[in-house]
């Protein structure tokens, strides 16, 4: 099969007419909003234009489907409230692309599909979650955007749905995406092929001191709940280094200081501790670091120490061989120009790989900007992905 | 002249049903509230009866004139938005305590106040700033209060107002308070001679850095704005320690972290940075150590430093001459049970010891707790303060 470049670009820019921002290359196209119903059906058209069933399934996820079993391949088209051009969009027109090519090739046999609400309007991944099954449809029809709209009623804009596409249909799943991230760009790679999507773990800590004036108490009687953060801070950079690879990551992003006044030495923080690795072991290890460090500092300094529930994701293996064919392609389209490496953010194919085979492939990110209306990757590294991409899914059929 | 220990803490008990919070002795009396003009109301009625003449003034300030030059002794009845029963009523009744008992004894000549919006509920001890002459009645019209009503409208609640009482008819001015912080009640003493209120020095500081994605952002390429306030915090915490002595304080209370969310790098942060010192050359070099710290951090971080505009209170030395003699009745009444010490808070003393000679005398805190519902001090403390006042306004006129 033969891929066209023109067209696959020209398809990504009309794409982006949806929602366009009217700033740079900007998309702002949420989950169900009026743009994102209005690039699905367009989507849809471009489908059966390329002789495959368009099909939505009761979650707003739009596939293209081939006659009989078929690799699917896609991602999602629904954006942050200020998003980026590509992101999902990337994936589901490099799906469509290959589809196309395939068909007009006479083989293989190529599904595409562009899920819906990767980016959290409601959920998390919530449309590929549902069609994994790890979801329910009633769970997630409870699920409400800060708005305050239900999932449960946003879908039902999209009148036109059939039944979930049963997985059997799918031999395997790719999903091309840009990295999100400043490896490739930094490195003067062209192709990342990834080797697993990192775990996540995120915990709210809350440390209680002594709320008291800032003027009538001295340094020593103290119990300051923002500075045993610090300490906190500071003590879990220099043993975190111990456990940690250059790849694992540790953030603490959210901070609420009570009462928050200049005049008032605060009383309590609650912030957030997120950690993320490949490796299940490493963040069981990162854990035991963070919650040591925590009780170590609180006991010192004569402050309550409160954790919150820990949230976890599980990293997750892309499959062997649907690798190795990535990789095949790659040194075969860039020879030295490609890397393995994690996903450190979520994707479909986090939940799509419970399911069946899964792989992804990275396309860099000028200068590591995503969820951002300034997104933006070189057209040239747009073009090789989806031909490695190609390659890949014409070696499977081999 | 005698003062009546019961009488005192009788008339400090009533005033404390204004705007009682039902919650242990705590307060809730806010400046121009229904409660503050009804307590007002009821220690003008209580200045009468001692023989002396009340007068509001157009800023809500309640005066009790003695005839003649008189020395005058006082503080403000007005409370936190959530007070305590003493804070500066504790001064007011002590002044017409002192003012009823010297009126008794036929002398000395002592006048009793009570200042409006001590507590800040529109501006920053706004009624003695006013008498002072620093803050013009026309300026103070329109602060607003945090609900946006206007000091110019509500002090129009109390239409009883007559001119402002002019400077010279006062000698001198003595402010008895609780000390609103640990040191009496930590160290066992009873009585505290104020040298001087602190100066005060506030300023908010943003770093500016790249806000990321918390997944695929490494640690090496981050510009973390949080992890820079914290890095900076730590300097700062080694650094100052060269340049202060044990009553210095410094407090970052006030943390806006951006975006505030767990899963994004922070990309600003801007806070409170708040130091105070009884001396104006060392809020200097606190100042200096300061600037330099964030300048060194911003600069070795990669992030974009902004200082804000640098608020000033400067420290006020309290009158040599009225401290002597309040130390002299100290060691009097309460030998080996009494210290000089700076205040960290600021007091309407401050204001008034701009016009005319003034003092402040301090009774312990217990816990040191103020500003609360449980503040409190051992009744035997407060009747000790008021005799080692009034011993030493008898000395005055000696």
């Amino acid at each position: 099969m033969q891929i066209n470049p023109d067209r696959f670009l020209a398809d990504l820019h009309t794409l982006r007419s949806f929602g366009a921002a009217g700033v740079g290359k900007g998309v702002q196209r949420q989950a169900f909003s009026e743009a994102d119903i209005a690039a699905r059906r367009w989507l849809a058209a471009q489908i059966a234009d390329a002789g495959l069933t368009p099909h939505f399934d009761p979650a707003g996820n739009l596939f293209g489907l081939a006659e009989g079993p078929s690799l699917l391949i896609g991602s999602h088209t629904d954006t942050q409230p200020e998003g980026g051009w590509l992101d999902g969009a990337l994936g589901a027109i490099a799906g469509l692309e290959i589809a196309r090519a395939a068909q007009e090739a006479g083989g293989p046999a190529i599904s595409v599909v562009s899920f819906q609400d990767e980016e959290g309007r409601f959920g998390v991944l919530t449309g590929s979650d549902i069609w994994a099954g790890d979801l329910t449809l009633a769970e997630a029809d409870a699920f409400t955007d800060a708005q305050g709209n239900a999932f449960g009623d946003m879908r039902r804009l999209i009148p036109e749905t059939q039944d979930f596409v049963p997985h059997d249909r799918f031999t395997g799943f790719l999903e091309m995406h840009i990295e999100q991230g400043p490896y490739l760009d930094e490195t003067g790679s062209r192709i990342g092929v990834v080797s697993e999507i990192v775990g996540i773990r995120d915990m709210k800590i809350t440390f209680e001191g002594r709320q008291n004036h800032a003027g009538t108490t001295p340094m020593h009687l103290r119990q300051d709940a923002f500075q045993a953060l610090s300490a906190f801070n500071t003590v879990l950079a220099e043993r975190l280094r111990n456990v940690v690879t250059p790849l694992s990551v540790w953030t603490i992003g959210e901070v609420n200081v009570h009462p928050n006044a200049s005049s008032v030495v605060p009383g309590r923080v609650t912030f957030s501790m997120q950690w993320r690795d490949g490796d299940a072991g490493r963040l069981a290890r990162m854990e035991a670091v963070i919650r040591e460090a925590a009780v170590e500092i609180s006991a010192a300094r004569g402050i309550t120490l409160a954790f919150g529930p820990l949230m976890g994701i599980e990293p997750v293996a892309m499959d062997g061989a649907l690798c190795a064919r990535l990789e095949g392609a790659a040194e075969a389209l860039a020879p030295g120009k490609w890397q393995t490496m994690p996903s450190g953010a979520l994707h479909d194919a986090s939940n799509v790989a419970t399911v069946m085979p899964a792989a992804m492939l990275f396309v860099p990110s000028i200068k590591g900007i995503s969820h951002a209306f300034d997104e933006d990757t070189d057209e040239a590294d747009l073009v090789l992905g989806v031909q490695v991409l190609a390659c890949a899914a014409q070696s499977l059929s081999a």
